[in-house]
């Protein structure tokens, strides 16, 4: 069997369950486990990525797929499959699972590859074969509706970004205890606080799967993507500032900047753009959620996406 | 039911395996597995500690349980077991498997707890219970036995130890890929090459689970132990050093220090020690395998742990 | 007149009013003014010491006066006076406002030297003058007393000391918006919280005006004194902790070490040993305030000091 | 009364003295002073910014507000004054003293906001205040005339400017010892140099109140403004250099850029740009002073600001 | 005599030797030394240049010319010639030489600088009159031909590049032991590894004599020029992809950007453009050797120089 | 020939010229001369070690040899002799040239291994024969001896020492532009003063072939040995304090510590010890030349050798 090829092999998915592409099959989403040997559990050792539907449509699958195989790249592992099967592959699970989606809710749509299970002794010892799951999840509205009301506060931890001379934060992969320590630190003093981490340097890198903006003197700034993840809402926010004619900018941001920034905000896959309304405390420009700037980038990416994005949010409250 | 008792629910373990302590459970080892929305695999946001045994004899438990509830403090996390209810269990998978243990070989011990199974949406959402798992594997003797007769060929790879101020290298995390870049560089190379990192400082830190030593003017000396796992074998070296009167340091080792040492070796749990051959291809010392001082190091551990851990090692070639 | 003979101006003190010298007089504390021309507020070119009464009477002077004149050398200041000048005058200014004091209270005194007054203009235009004073100050027991019952949660902010190579954190000097920067960062988040920084290595440093240590298995250690000021109390508590027998290390203490530290306190002149209970929200050992070495090191500090130091302070609340 | 507000406590000025703004009274400038309490002097925790004159017209007084209250948002100090109040107080304070400026003479015009008064105990305390003034002084025309003619000779001191991680150098504040200790250690060698310290990455960074620049292969270069206080100087300068169709860029510049610069100045608000003659001893260029493109640049500035810049500087030689 | 004439002291060249401009008269290459006691031995305290024919026409020998000057400035050595008596004698040196050099070949074109003879006693003592020497040497194109059929294996050594700081990439001098010891790392694993050096950022710098070129998006990209000697070669790459239509950019390159590129090449002053295989044993883009960009580029840079550059090599296979 | 062997080629050495081993030779020291192609010219390829004599009587020559093999062996060269026949050799080059030496003065004796000869066509391509030389140089009494009168004013430089990360400092090679660089710096300011070089993390590290120490507290303390070439005399100095009891320690040393010393001296094989008066201007302790601590040091050393260090050099005044 081939890994494009997906097999049914008995498993009754429940009425009201999800699927889960898992090695060639469909599983239902509670009965999708991996091994304990496997080198995605053992050492984190694997490969994602994850998109989002909006209104049910899924959103720019293709430029995910090629962050993906970027970071399959870095890691040297060969998932056996070819982009457009991992495309196809991707649709099929999707479309599976459509039917399960409430309303005014929508999917995270994710691809995963580990380097497979470790096995020591008898046969197959030593030989990897990759580890490759497709799933949906749906997006935590209900419980992030309030950052759009009342805006993010983002607080600074102490750790630092792991730096590229460690590990690429560029490659998605299942290494996250330095963005964990970074979330236990600053939740531990207020559980509302969204963590955005400093660089080795003292520059201001990311949050867990999420990139940081401010406007500055007009223009739309955002961390240079090499101590980051640059998300695929970071390029599409750079590309609609880039339509409404706002110059933008991919700088270092320090502690300065943030607290002299007119406006801040967060992007990510679930948020698509979400303000920020203090950093470390300190009130960002005015106040104001969504500040001016933010609130035409959201407008933009609204009807980029074709729903309203605070709404969407809002109407889980 | 509690962490502390094992349950079991009615798995046959084939004759002829391995169990593994999952949950409360007894579990066949291919049938040990966990979810694909566990953190331990999402992020790989999980400890774990291991010990070994030596002619079937659990080495220094207490000792590997003290650092494993170290690692579990500093990411926050409570297995919902104490210390000795940890111990009691460990020793109960241990006894399981025993009788499936061959000749001349020997267990790794291991206990992992991860943070849990994420639930976005539904009953659970949000609450995290940890995932507990304690397993046995035979040691690869076959593998890593010519590492014993003709010295392990260290290699330095370009990619750096992640520092201290992003992640602790003195947890013991599922977060390894910072390491497996150090491996993939090297083996590229040389596939018999053993990679040990350099931190950030541009100082010998660590491999992958192995420990590094130079011998100097006489003395044993190991790097810091803040930017590497302070391994039990590296502590039980530094002992059995003071005992047989050498001089014992913890301290900076940079690549002159290395290229001149007199002798080198690598610690683990499995290794025990392990001569080294050379380093970047520079012969360490006269290139005899073991030097003198390891080879006396080498029998005091074989004297401590009872057996001859060469010669185990030899057996398998 | 010479720097080292106080003058008496005419001015007649109120009778509740503390007097603090000022270049050769005793003023009244609220008419204590410098120059708006002073290098000491311009520049905060300036460099004090301050040591406080125990029960009237004061500790450790000499300690305090060496460190001053430390810091002068480095600043390359000359007050005008000898060191036994400023001891002389230091006890004046302390004997004339210790009918003030009110019971149960003490002294904070101090020495400030600045680089004198800016005068571009006009006669004595490039001439610099230093300005010295000596004051008095009662210490704040009331808004810190909860310190002693609740143990100091401490955070860690994002801001890092500034480097030696920068400015030495040893001299003590009016350059204090590197740590004013911290304590904005975490007091926003908590107001009770304590602000410990951690050095441009990430390793801990210290907070304003306060040292940090931790006791590891069994062990009292505190941060190299490169990074930070050694502080006089710091001094004396590595004594008195040799005198009980504790193991004493001066080491890097970074994150790991802090979270699975066993106990932790902040010692300063005025808090002498205040047990910390927990770190960025990790609870510190078992979270006993004090823990059983800090109790004995508190005890001993007492005797020394010749008054129960936590009973001054819980007296207060 | 409010802040805005001007009060005369009834203070005389004397005929010849000029006449500081401090709290909402104009007082004479040897009366100004602040309390020994007030945090600005204390910890140097003040905040200020400095136009100057040209022929008695004030230069870019709403520029230099700008960054005036970016500094204080950074440092979380509010004046309790308006933007708008604080422009019209100055030109108050300007005018009141005009009278007094000496033919051929400029003033400096200075805001400067501390966050006020340490009060521990007795009523008021905690409270905090800030205390404003605005000041204008004369600019030293005949201490630096000679800098115009042969040219600054600039040395670079081993201590490194205060990284932003510890403190930002864009903010504009009262501590000033890094810069301090930079000079104490160039002056020392030569108490004509000028200091121009390095940043932490070994980059040229900044020199007290002073911008470097320097001219490579015809284009205009000054120092990134991340590890620098952006002058409006600078401004003005990369302005002009643009409108007389010089390229102009923000670059790390290192020691081998400024040994092969072409041409080298600095600026600040009395300099405006005065020429650099050495780095380090190394001639710039063929040591003109100035150089062709620092000449053209002088020469449009001085048309900008209405009066030959470097004839004013010379004619107090 | 001048430095800028040659002087013939009676030696005869052999028939079959080359000579080399060395102090003003030119010496057959077998007898041309240096004294033991010249600082250029003695600390590698010289400074040199090197372009290339093609064809026997000199390339860009003014442009090399001009960053030997640079070199000449940072170190502060004065020749003792003008640019252009350095390029009359450079193709005197030439000329005599070409008769000499065999079919499909071509020189290199040397100009060296030492500080001088080290005298510290009898006449001249302290004294340092600089050694200039101008050499042509056959370029070795059957020893690198392969490569050009091949690709370069790219391996990136532990090593990191010296920074700027401690002595600038961008001055051509004769300290190589940090190039020096990277390919003794890379060579010992694999003797036909091209070493390329990190900078200390973990940024890749360069390797001896060769800069390091990625095609990233279609963009051709090389490391900034702080870190690297920013060759001629690699001028000429920038400036014939910009007339190619490629978007060119001095960026930041790590291991993720390495890894992930479409191509690479090296370029230097022999090999033109030489296309990578392979970066740390990770394949670049396909393979394919020459990819499409680089190939594009290597035909441009022969047309531009006026011979196959590909081919020459090849023909030495 | 073996290069343990001397041959006689037939030079007559001048009646007054000393001579120099040179691959197997004794040629006069004017006609030691290498090829322009030797590595050690062109890349500084080489390692080198000295010690001097004592009236007459050569010091420590195993203790720099096994030195001098260190850094052969860090730079992988074989000289093709044994250590001790290349003291043999060192022997009779000074035996030869003793009597060459006038009244009251001594010799350095150095050996010199560089990489050979690069030849890249023709016969022997890509072979590489070691060159070997030792030679004998007068020291330079005459030109130093004001420093024992005077002190060293030491002047830190911009400059920071070569990280060993890229070039360990504790090789002795023939790569000194960053030590050159340092010194032209200082040199260009004050042609008297000494350059001692931070390392890249701040610390004081050493000079130009020699090492610094400082007296703290009674305590004889010099920099670590990482970011050093432990010099011979910092040995020897170290064993002579803690002889005389005097507390030793190698400890980071910062400006701070630096400034604030009671003495400071430097250490190298020509100068032994010799006392600093300044540090960047500021007077050491009290200024007194030599200072008790280095007095006493100053002469243990003086009867270590069996001469008068200081009256030697005193006498060339």
């Amino acid at each position: 069997m081939q890994q494009g090829d997906i097999q049914n092999r008995g498993h009754e998915p429940m009425a009201e369950e999800r699927v889960v592409y898992l090695n060639g099959e469909l599983v239902p989403n509670s009965q999708a486990k991996i091994s304990i040997h496997d080198y995605g559990f053992l050492m984190g050792d694997a490969v994602f990525d994850t998109t989002r539907t909006f209104a049910r449509q899924i959103f720019k699958l293709h430029e995910h797929l090629d962050r993906f195989y970027r970071s399959l790249k870095y890691m040297r592992l060969d998932p056996g499959l070819s982009k457009s099967e991992m495309a196809e592959l991707t649709m099929q699970v999707l479309e599976t699972n459509l039917p399960l989606l409430q309303e005014k809710s929508d999917y995270w749509v994710t691809q995963r590859v580990t380097r497979g299970e470790r096995v020591y002794d008898g046969p197959g010892a030593g030989e990897l074969k990759p580890t490759v799951l497709i799933e949906c999840q749906p997006l935590p509205f209900a419980a992030r509706a309030k950052y759009y009301r009342d805006g993010l506060p983002v607080v600074i931890p102490s750790v630092r970004r792991t730096p590229p001379e460690s590990m690429s934060p560029r490659a998605k992969v299942h290494n996250y205890i330095n963005l964990v320590q970074g979330e236990l630190e600053v939740k531990a003093q207020n559980p509302d606080a969204w963590a955005i981490l400093l660089d080795v340097n003292g520059n201001i890198a990311e949050g867990m799967g999420s990139n940081f903006f401010i406007v500055k003197e007009g223009a739309v700034v955002t961390p240079r993507d090499q101590y980051v993840l640059g998300g695929i809402s970071r390029e599409t926010v750079l590309e609609l500032a880039a339509q409404l004619q706002f110059e933008t900018k991919e700088a270092d941001i320090d502690l300065f900047d943030a607290y002299t920034a007119e406006e801040a905000f967060v992007t990510s896959t679930s948020f698509c753009i979400c303000p920020v309304v203090s950093i470390n405390g300190s009130t960002v420009g005015e106040g104001h959620i969504p500040g001016p700037v933010t609130s035409r980038l959201l407008q933009a990416y609204s009807e980029l996406v074709g729903l309203d994005i605070r709404e969407q949010y809002l109407s889980h409250l």
